[in-house]
């Protein structure tokens, strides 16, 4: 059985707590969009996925994907093509799209919390246009006039759905190595012949047609990553199939109604999209919208294998409480939820998925602000954050979103592990998003490694900033001690070791490499224990329904889930230990 | 694809390393059983499971369960009849059963071993036997002379099998619900009638017969869990059915190549087994070895996850090593095994692995010393130990099994997604361990509320004894150095939470509930350290083949696992936080 209810109030909570009338509607761009207007928004949005797509999550699960060899023809399951019109109907796919391309011109966090609803609801369907939408946001960085005008309109609708085709058997992590090939023809358009795996959606019978974001080499392209272009692939131009299909899909431990499509193409026609060579900076535009997508992933299902849970736990009757008080004299045995480790469970899911849809919220606040405000520095500023929050949050958040589904499973003991409870699909769903875009691993090489020594290191002096500020404005604030205590030593260790490895890793780049996971979970739990201790600001400060469970949850986080810092310290502080010293044969 | 093979040269050094020839040889049951002989038995074991068991695991996993609704009827999947019958020819089921009833009288360590392997290859599978080896405890402990003369030996060979039934709708934590309902009738016989659920094997094709042994109430019992007594309802009686019956399969979200079923009784016949209400003694004897060897399910997934990701890390070229001396100028790529943190997730899981392998092997010497030494006192400290660390290798095993099937997924990327490589198998197998034989959080009660205050606080003591033993013994051996640094201070820390738990659990039982999850994990990774120092004093002071490497593996588990023992030390200390504050609505 699926419960869910999107979490509508919360998320109205974050605009407020997060200063989004402040920050961001009172950009131009956004002034129409007032929370009223959001909220509106959200709960059609809401109602919609309710009734179109949460109904098709398990059918989807059982029913998978049909491939036909002989015509390479892709059939989703059933209801799915209707859900995906029901979505076209309601202009539900182009919330974020520019509105000069009939989009709603919406502000980044309407897309977020759409694309959360829509994952909880059904993320394989969902996958289809979170993919669309890195194309758009892609072809509107690096398109030419001409490309905008042709393709947006009909992806912002959702007639025509995106994806985006990088991976080819030898190369996954390592784009370097792409192979297929794009050969220059007379009339400017190109020749693309190669095979790529893992394209998500590459084909299906949802929309009209499938325009493919593909990496390639140009004929005179210099070796690895350096010689890699971008080029448009319809699936069909001007009525015509495209020499791009579908010959295979991969079989997989979830996300079972999303096709991941092996892609074959025999002299295909292309479009380059920007520069010759150049076509990491396309993809790269398409890949970090995906990647604060994909954190979010991790909230999505995190929450609603947490509702699942809570539906479950409040109807179960198991044993008696610890404390004889609590205990019912009319039953035979206690509520669960009488159990302080029922509890613990819970919370640990509540809070953190609550602390990561902040943080989201934090990030596409930011977002916005770095593409629309008009001062340059305040502008460059948030582009900093988002840039260096990104990783953080795509990884963290798939990391705890997959572990927080497992304890939501284990609060329902053997009742969550059938199909009966559908949180055995939601851990299944969710584990790719540890792997796909970008491995967890690649998030944490992208921190130390790109984000960390950046513009000499100013986009973690960026941060810190913004903690330090909001330290100094809690000064004074008993009510805000338990958040500020362990926020300023998290911060405090962060900081410290952070100037470590920038010492230690510039000697030894395999030391950086060795502690880079630990150090992104580092980084992710002080940037939770931030947006925490905003949201205890605001709730302290101001009227706020709820304000007293919002503080306990949020003082739960800094005892109970924060701590593992004083782990990663340790383990960080170990170096590369032994690990480089083992031969291949000692493994 | 399936990659496997015995660890059986790492089984041999254990044998060593935890003193098998002076401590359980030596016992005059064990005379026979010298460690060639094990090692023998284990190579045929592994042969056979290598050759019968692995090639169905996928089979079995695709094909599932047929139940027949018509006749009750229960068929697993093709291959699995002939595999069992192979298993009987050669005798593997009985390798720990009594020889006097037809078994080979081998130690428990045998069957740990036996059971890993067989697990790794096939945990659906295994698990008919591995509750047959429970029912035969069960009986041996608690069973009349006649019912062992005639249940043991065809139990014992494999010819019949054997389940336990104690959960039903209302109750699975809480035995004390259990409705279940026995009649006494004049021939000294019972007529039982209930339903109970989630019953491994409780129907199926492999077996002549099934033996149930069933948790029910006599008329006049005592409420709650006093009034429980314990009754072996066979499912054939002299060549007839009896009244038990299959009317439903559980669908799960792994081992789908074991039934899960819905077993109802109406007036089933049944035998009482030991004492009327003391029930729960005998089921206790069959839990507990199921719960030792329910941790070790972990260590056999964990293995055969393991030496899958090495075989795909060791054939994958991608990126290129961060020091420039380790690139194989010949290739595009590396070969990952080059980048750190590649290692870094095969050393957790491997050093974990095996950890917890040394942990079994430690438990399985004393079970064997608790049951056959001469000396009373010495019988009752092995049996201390036993008791204390069975929760604790149940509750980590399983925890850290599913998380290590993740981290091996995590090393093959994508593929390790998909099903062409198995591990997405391996962990939704895997994933039930945390729940079933006792939900891990039943797990910490035990240790916490049973465990620890029992007998004064003696098993605990017997435990800290060892320690100080093992660390007064590694004095002065600098190449010891870093395993009992860390030891110390682990055991250290362990010692005076448990006194601070032992004074505020007293006060507040839900204090003990609410930190109890983080103690036993507290508990386990202190026992893992102290088990790699054995083995590490071990090869200091003999000649080890790979002795290096085993010592390079165990400082890895000591300078990166082991410090989580920080971040539990933290969150025990914060109690019960604001846990039990929540009203019901504010979650």
């Amino acid at each position: 059985m699926d419960y869910y209810k999107a979490p509508l109030a919360e998320m109205t909570f974050l605009l407020e707590a997060f200063q989004y009338p402040e920050r961001v509607q009172s950009l131009e761009a956004f002034e129409m969009f007032d929370i009223e207007t959001l909220q509106a928004l959200l709960e059609t949005t809401s109602n919609i996925a309710q009734k179109e797509l949460l109904p098709l999550n398990r059918v989807g699960d059982e029913e998978g994907i049909q491939w036909d060899p002989e015509t390479g023809d892709v059939t989703t399951p059933e209801g799915f093509k209707q859900a995906y019109q029901t979505m076209i109907d309601n202009g539900l796919f182009g919330v974020t799209g520019p509105a000069e391309y009939g989009g709603m011109g919406g502000p980044e966090i309407l897309g977020i919390f759409f694309s959360e609803i829509a994952t909880a609801s059904n993320k394989s369907f969902s996958m289809c246009p979170g993919l669309t939408r890195g194309l758009v946001d892609a072809l509107r960085a690096h398109g030419s006039d001409e490309q905008k005008e042709f393709y947006l309109p009909k992806l912002i609708s959702g007639e025509w759905s995106g994806t985006m085709c990088l991976t080819e058997p030898q190369c996954g992590t390592d784009l370097g190595l792409v192979r297929t090939k794009a050969i220059p023809q007379d009339d400017g358009s190109y020749k693309l012949t190669g095979t790529k795996i893992w394209i998500t959606f590459g084909e299906h019978d949802l929309a009209d047609n499938i325009i493919h974001l593909v990496l390639a080499r140009l004929p005179d392209a210099p070796p690895g990553i350096k010689g890699i272009s971008t080029f448009i692939v319809p699936k069909m131009i001007d009525g015509e199939r495209n020499a791009i299909s579908c010959t295979g899909l991969e079989h997989k431990m979830g996300i079972k109604a999303s096709p991941t499509c092996v892609m074959d193409m025999e002299n295909a026609t292309g479009y380059l999209v920007g520069t010759p060579n150049k076509g990491m900076r396309t993809m790269f535009v398409m890949m970090n919208a995906a990647r604060l997508h994909v954190g979010c992933e991790g909230i999505a299902l995190g929450e609603i294998a947490y509702q699942t849970a809570l539906a479950f736990a409040k109807d179960r009757r198991q044993s008696r409480s610890l404390d004889p008080e609590k205990q019912d004299a009319n039953a035979e045995a206690d509520n669960i939820l009488v159990h302080p480790d029922v509890r613990r469970m819970l919370l640990n899911v509540k809070t953190t998925t609550m602390a990561l849809r902040a943080l989201a919220t934090y990030i596409a606040v930011e977002y916005d602000v770095a593409h629309h405000h008009e001062d340059e520095e305040v502008r460059q500023q948030a582009d900093d954050l988002v840039a260096l929050l990104t990783p953080i949050i795509k990884s963290y958040g798939s990391e705890r979103g997959f572990e927080n589904i497992s304890e939501a499973m284990q609060v329902c003991g053997g009742a969550g592990y059938t199909t009966d409870w559908n949180i055995e699909q939601y851990l299944r769903d969710e584990r790719i998003a540890m792997i796909y875009e970008g491995t967890n691993h690649i998030q944490a090489l992208d921190l130390v490694g790109r984000k960390l020594p950046m513009k000499n290191g100013r986009l973690m002096q960026n941060f810190s900033a913004r903690v330090t500020e909001l330290i100094r404005g809690c000064k004074d604030n008993e009510a805000l001690e338990p958040f500020v205590t362990p926020l300023k030593d998290a911060s405090k260790k962060l900081t410290a070791v952070t100037w470590e490895l920038a010492a230690k890793g510039a000697e030894d780049r395999e030391v950086a490499g060795a502690v880079a996971s630990h150090y992104l979970n580092l980084f992710a739990l002080t940037t939770l224990a931030f947006v925490w201790t905003i949201q205890a600001k605001y709730i302290v400060e101001n009227e706020v329904a709820d304000g007293e469970t919002r503080l306990k949850l949020g003082r739960y986080f800094m005892d109970k889930v924060l701590p593992e810092v004083d782990y990663l310290v340790s383990a960080i502080g170990s170096g590369k230990s032994n690990i480089m010293e083992f031969d291949v044969e000692e493994f």
